[in-house]
């Protein structure tokens, strides 16, 4: 049975660390202390191994753990359970990396669109795509409309709306759904675009899936989830052939936990589905550093195990004057989601997205 | 409308705090700068206030900040988004403590069984409940039902599976239920007992909702699933109506958040329906504190809000040998859950499990 590798870096006193490094071990799943394991088939062909422990600092080391793969049952929660399940509720402990085998791959198929299906519905081939994000927060559904309206009319190729519109009830998701979409249906006909329109999808699965029904029927090109918010397995069901969509993937609810985010976003969040999976740049109002986020932009858009890659969409507090730095840093196989900055321009909106469109097929001309 | 309050410790230098309250006031919501936000409306009625900036150390203060309860929509996924949606993603941050007004729980039900329907089940009133778990993950079905048939002739009141029994290939997750369900109903004829076997429901919503019609079908008296690894709105959809059964929830990839252990597990969780909350005891293999602990505790049993109370379940490597201990500081309000330390008593393990289960009772009879 083939194995899946992970690397913590845990806390620990040298002269504690082998012993610390066999508790992580039994921790994720026989939840046993080796004497209390009296089964051989279970020490066989359920127990891992500890395969390397090296000394990264002080009181630091890297530990290489396999298990097999069997203990996952190929089932994304109980994969995430093996991962980092009772072991995350240990201060001492981050997750850092999974190498996952072949295997695994029959069951999780990545983005089933993926960066190619993005840029065929868009209808762009050879820059960066554009997006911009629907607020704030309390806007009637008319309100958010216009500004889509105005978004594509200026040539975005993509518009989502905030990960905080909910069902509320000021802005219910159904009249903003069917608002948002026929103003951009609107402003499709008037430029010749294929601007998409992205509403976010969230509550409990069963708001979900009718939020979900409700934007498909309406013909929306894409949805948006936080799958921390909604349930990280929930997008795996999603992209498993429920949503029938480009599925974008909101980082909200996740950046707590102690799991390297170019692991958590880029490649669990991509392995369970994300056809686009959302962060923020460095240097913005979070604090992913530079190498954090190339390596996000790298795991997103892999192929590897035979997945379609993903795009990277960097986000949170861009301002459209660093579109030029943000592109030369991602190139173009990069979605660049720029909200706020567009949205702080009052009058000017549809002067400064088109700014910012413009903007990046001229930058993207250089890459 | 009612306002929901949240408080939150933040790491700022002095100078910077009255702009670092500001942004996380905004961040939750419209996430725009004031700037931006030209509605009336807007400002009035969805934007909250900076209602404390309190210094606690150096750089520490605490905030306390109020949204209008209509940002949440009342849903459970969009209540965590704006308690700590995107502020999971500054490193600045922890949630410490939600006060929600009485509209919240119109939607939020909280527990639909609690401490009393668990009670009324196992047909014990006036000590503690003892609780096992069937591990390690790796054995057969018929040998996880020897066990839980062992551990019902010994007088356990609940027995749960490990978190990490899934539906694995060397273990269904139907013949596990069947095997262990029939298993305990056979000691309980034996022994005039109500002993409940509570399955271990994971994976995606649909799979969850598949294993708990089977699981209800064959009569289980509880199920346990793990709210980080299904979804925590998940949680709320299942208690709001669909599982009929009492849920415990287990603590898994839910500990790394930068959310107090308390208010994710003893209010959030509770809030969304568990009607019994499993936790790591301090001094265990893990890391809360007393206080942690007693909090997490009375925020179970708390009926405020009209909210029926939910079982706190210590556990964690709890000894047999610490009853007393853990009894004396929990009270009798409580499910005392021990694993592993029955587990390694190999062929002593229905001795050792009737001296546990005797200990409680006795211990129980001077609390």
């Amino acid at each position: 049975m083939s194995q899946i590798i992970f690397q913590y870096t845990v806390r620990s006193e040298p002269s504690a660390i082998q012993e610390r490094a066999e508790a992580l071990l039994l921790e994720q799943t026989v939840e046993l202390p080796r004497k209390a394991l009296a089964d051989s088939w279970v020490n066989e062909h359920i127990v891992g191994k500890v395969l390397e422990v090296t000394r990264i600092g002080e009181d630091f080391f890297s530990l290489i753990i396999s298990h097999p793969l069997r203990t996952t049952a190929l089932d994304p929660a109980q994969f995430l359970n093996v991962a980092f399940g009772n072991s995350s509720l240990q201060p001492d402990v981050t997750l850092d990396n999974i190498e996952a085998p072949i295997e695994l791959f029959a069951k999780f198929k990545g983005p089933k669109f993926g960066i190619e299906s993005i840029r065929a519905k868009v209808g762009v081939q050879h820059r960066a795509l554009t997006c911009t994000a629907l607020k704030p927060m309390g806007l009637p559904a008319d309100r958010l409309a216009r500004l889509a309206y105005d978004f594509a009319i200026a040539g975005l190729d993509m518009i989502k709306d905030d990960h905080g519109l909910a069902d509320h009830e000021f802005c219910s998701f159904q009249s903003r759904v069917e608002e948002c979409q026929t103003a951009v249906e609107k402003a499709n006909a008037e430029t010749g675009l294929s601007t998409i329109y992205i509403p976010n999808l969230i509550g409990s699965p069963e708001t979900v899936y009718k939020q979900l029904e409700f934007a498909r029927q309406r013909g929306v090109g894409g949805i948006m989830i936080s799958p921390m918010l909604v349930g990280p397995a929930l997008l795996h069901e999603l992209a498993d052939g429920k949503a029938g969509l480009p599925i974008f993937a909101h980082p909200a609810f996740g950046g707590a936990m102690r799991i390297a985010p170019q692991v958590l976003l880029g490649q669990i969040f991509k392995w369970f589905g994300a056809d686009a999976v959302i962060f923020p740049h460095h240097g913005g109002r979070f604090s992913y550093s530079r190498e954090t986020c190339l390596k996000l932009a790298e795991f997103s858009r892999s192929t590897s195990h035979g997945l379609h890659p993903a795009f990277p969409v960097p986000a949170g507090g861009i301002k459209t004057s660093r579109v030029r730095e943000v592109l030369e840093f991602y190139g173009k196989e990069t979605i660049l989601l720029v909200g706020g900055s567009l949205l702080e321009s009052g009058s000017e909106l549809v002067a400064k997205a088109k700014e910012f469109v413009a903007e990046v097929a001229e930058v993207s001309k250089s890459l």
